[in-house]
């Protein structure tokens, strides 16, 4: 069993991000600049958030943190937006979710700039995405067709099941593996809370990937031998022991599903340090335009 | 076995269309107004762009017919988008594809304007409905979406399979079969070229939907019993017993297939006369906007 270490694989990538970064500063350039939009004091946003200014740092991007009180209107957040949208020395932006319910999600998404979307959740992008064109790819489903890339692992007329139809995780990985691309050219099956056998699927599954928001939901005798397990979950489970008063736990019952399959994400230190290095690089690329 | 009368169906929802032209035309309204860029003589090209045209006269709709030579420089066709973005009585336009090699295909789509865009070809409103968010759909898998809900057939928990992955068919059908809608809800399997066994996924499937251009491709031992079956295939096949030189051949073997099957859509009269049908849909809601 190998085990796909996003955490060393997203420091490698940070480490590439960084020589780039060094590259434009030497000749004269400015960093990419990344700001992060945070509505309010919701605990684990606080904590993504903290995690994607610190990342910046680490890779010599500049960062700003706007963060605003979560009794903002909708139309305080938009001017804060069109500033954003505005201001040439930003190069990408994105809006921390969820955001607070009197204000719409969607209308707010809309409004970013799509040359600035280094989340890639605007439609236009998502649409460049669906159509294999050129656009920002959300960070996380990024993340996974580079883990997969990077570990060597064969996808091109594989058996693959993606779990979750969520449109920032399970929607745009069922495109990207089956685009005409490499990794990708795989036969895919996007299983969701309305299939009723899921386990007739991912027993016959090459690939499985993860991404429903339950704890251990996949078990060993739902997957095929040597196979390759991508787990996106990422709950908090309360734990007393860890100072925190949480663990993080994966979609996947790890214990029992890595002794069956041929590569396997740990979590935590699988997906998520991948997301993050993937934002950067979206960062890097939108700087570069 | 009951066949999806797409003639039937699309003559019933163009009734339904020009009711709707009537009430509007009747309270001092301008009729809904469709405009097709057609590029050089193309014969196939010709003969849908006229049927599309002879539609919109049926319904009522205005329709303008932008026939420009073949030798157009990629400069004077983007002047005539231009042209018709700007043309506040025209609330929708179609650019008949294939274009002329020396054109850049993706570039022209990308300058229609999304309010105009009814054939839902711009990445802004196919990542839209990707999102699940309201937009333009593209006429043929939309075509099929509205026959398959005419007819009743239960789609929720259904599996289905796709053969394609072309932008136009096969990717967005797949997306809008696995949606949160009704019909929806269903677990989708794209399959295509780079798929080893295609029939172990169609043997299985309750509703097939075959968009690959390869004529009599779907074989009867391909399909489960009371199967659902929907062929969007239309190759012409030379024939001299027509006055045309040409029949319209589907990608399934209709005469070993229909014996096996729940439901199946006809070639000619299937799937085909649907998209014009929801070309004139989409127009109209674009004239409502």
């Amino acid at each position: 069993m190998i085990l796909l270490d996003g955490k060393l694989t997203s420091e490698k990538i940070k480490e590439e991000i960084k020589i780039q970064v060094q590259e434009i500063v030497k000749y004269g350039g400015r960093p990419p600049h990344l700001a992060a939009v945070l509505v309010g004091n919701d605990g684990a946003s606080l904590t993504y958030v903290g995690s994607k200014v610190r990342s910046c740092e680490k890779v010599g991007f500049k960062s700003t943190l706007i963060h605003l009180d979560e009794n903002i209107s909708e139309e305080e957040l938009i001017s804060e937006i069109n500033k954003l949208n505005d201001n040439k020395k930003i190069d990408g932006y994105i809006v921390q979710l969820p955001l607070p319910k009197h204000i719409n999600e969607e209308k707010i998404l809309m409004m970013v700039n799509p040359e600035k979307d280094v989340d890639g959740f605007h439609p236009f992008n998502f649409g460049k995405m669906a159509q294999n064109m050129d656009s920002f790819i959300p960070a996380t489903p990024y993340g996974i067709i580079e883990l997969i890339d990077r570990y060597g692992i064969e996808t091109e007329g594989k058996n693959t099941v993606v779990i979750g139809r969520s449109n920032i995780v399970g929607r745009p990985i069922s495109i990207l593996m089956s685009n005409k691309s490499k990794p990708g050219n795989s036969t895919v099956t996007l299983v969701h809370s309305r299939t009723p056998n899921i386990s007739s699927f991912t027993k016959k599954a090459d690939i499985v990937i993860v991404a429903l928001g339950i704890p251990n939901f996949l078990k060993s005798d739902m997957i095929k031998k040597d196979s390759v397990v991508i787990d996106v979950g990422i709950t908090r489970v309360e734990d007393k022991t860890k100072v925190r008063g949480y663990k993080i736990v994966g979609d996947v019952d790890f214990k029992s599903v890595k002794n069956k399959v041929s590569h396997i994400t740990p979590v935590p230190g699988g997906v998520g340090p991948m997301t993050i290095a993937m934002l950067l690089k979206n960062t890097l690329k939108a700087r570069k335009k």
